[in-house]
C-alpha cells in the first residue's frame, strides 16, 4: 500500500483564511499520483491557526470567515486570564479549536475528490503568526 | 489490506439536522462486513452543508441545534459581503466550517463502533440544498 | 501494515479541559513504537464531550475554554426543547459538535507528531459526565 509523509513549510500568511488547494496540489504531486483510491491526511502543528474546508471561488467568503469569527471570538474580553501574549493569541486558540487543526479529503485517481465549490482553508489567527508547519500524510492502494 | 471507495448520493432534505447512521449502514454493509477492525470516512462534497456525530435518539435535541445555530450564525448581518446567493447562504458556509464537512469513525467486527447514543448527523444548512454527495472510504484488515 | 484498536477508559474528570496527550500516549506505547510512519485516530464515544487540539503549557488557556465556551452555549436557553436531564445537557451536546468527537495525528518514528505547544484536549462538557470511553486506531508502516 502506498503510505507517504512529508512535512512542509508554509509562506508566511497575513491574518486572515487563506486558500492552498493548490499548494497541496502541486507539492504533493507526485505522491497522490500512485494512489488509485485512498485518503490525504493534512495536519498544522500549531494552536493559533486552522485548517477547514470550504467556498473556493468567491474572495467575499474568506472576508466573511474573518469578520464572523472575529466577532464570536472577542479580543480583550474581560474574563480572559490568558493575554500576556497580546490581544489576538487567546482568541486565535479559540478560533482555531472551533475550525480544526486538521482536514482529510478523499484520494480518487491520483487527485482530491473535491467537490467542485471545495478548497483547503488555512486560518491564519494571529497578526504575525509567521511561517506554519503542516505535515501531510496520505495513504491508500 | 480491505480498502474501498463509494459515492453515495441522498436524497434532498429540508433545513436542519438529520440523522444518516442507518442510511450509511444500509448502503455499506457489505463492505463494512469485509473489515475485522478498520475506519470509515465519510466526506460530504459541500460547503453549505455538514456532517457531525452527536445524541441520536431524542428529536428536539436535533431541533435545539437548528435554533442554537441559527442563533450563533445570523442572517443578514450588516457585515456580510457574501450575500448575492440568498441570506441563508452565508450562514450556510459558517455552520458548515464550525461543525464539519466529516466524520471518521471506528470499525469493529464488520459495524461502526459508535456509543450507544451517538449518530450521524447530516446538517442542511441552505433552505433548498437539493440533494448532496457523499464519498465514503474504508480500510482495516 | 500494523493496524491496531483499543478500547480506553478514562478516569472521570470534572467539568473542564483536561490535557490527555501523556495519557494516550504511555497507554499506546507500545503499539505506537511499531509505526515508522503512520497515523494515531482518537475517538470518544459520547455525545456530551469532545477531543481537540489546543496549547499544552498555560493551564489558563483551558480556563478560558471553560469560560469561553460557556458563554458561547449558554445554559437554560429558553428556546431548548431538550431540557429534561439538566441545564448542562442540551448545551454540552452543541460544545461537543463544536470542538469534535475525534482527533487525528500523524505518527513518525514511533512517536506522536505533535508541534511543541500541542496537547489533546478532553473537553468534560457535563457537571458529573462520570467515566468516558476512548476508542483508539493506528495505522501505518
Amino acid at each position: 500500500m502506498p503510505f507517504f509523509q512529508r512535512t512542509l513549510r508554509l509562506p508566511a500568511y497575513p491574518r486572515g483564511f487563506h486558500l492552498i488547494t493548490r499548494l497541496i496540489e502541486r507539492e504533493l504531486a507526485a505522491e497522490l499520483a500512485s494512489i488509485r483510491v485512498g485518503m490525504l491526511h493534512v495536519f498544522i502543528q500549531h494552536t493559533s491557526a486552522s485548517l477547514s474546508i470550504n467556498e473556493n471561488a468567491d474572495p467575499t467568503v474568506r472576508q466573511d470567515f474573518e469578520s464572523f469569527f472575529n466577532r464570536l471570538v472577542p479580543e480583550n474580553a474581560p474574563y480572559f486570564k490568558h493575554n500576556y501574549e497580546g490581544p489576538d493569541d487567546m482568541p486565535a486558540h479559540l478560533k482555531a479549536a472551533l475550525l480544526g487543526h486538521s482536514v482529510q479529503i478523499p484520494v480518487t485517481a491520483g487527485r482530491l475528490n473535491l467537490g467542485t465549490w471545495q478548497g483547503i482553508y488555512l486560518g491564519e489567527h494571529r497578526d504575525h503568526g509567521g511561517a506554519r508547519t503542516l505535515v501531510v500524510t496520505g495513504w491508500g492502494e
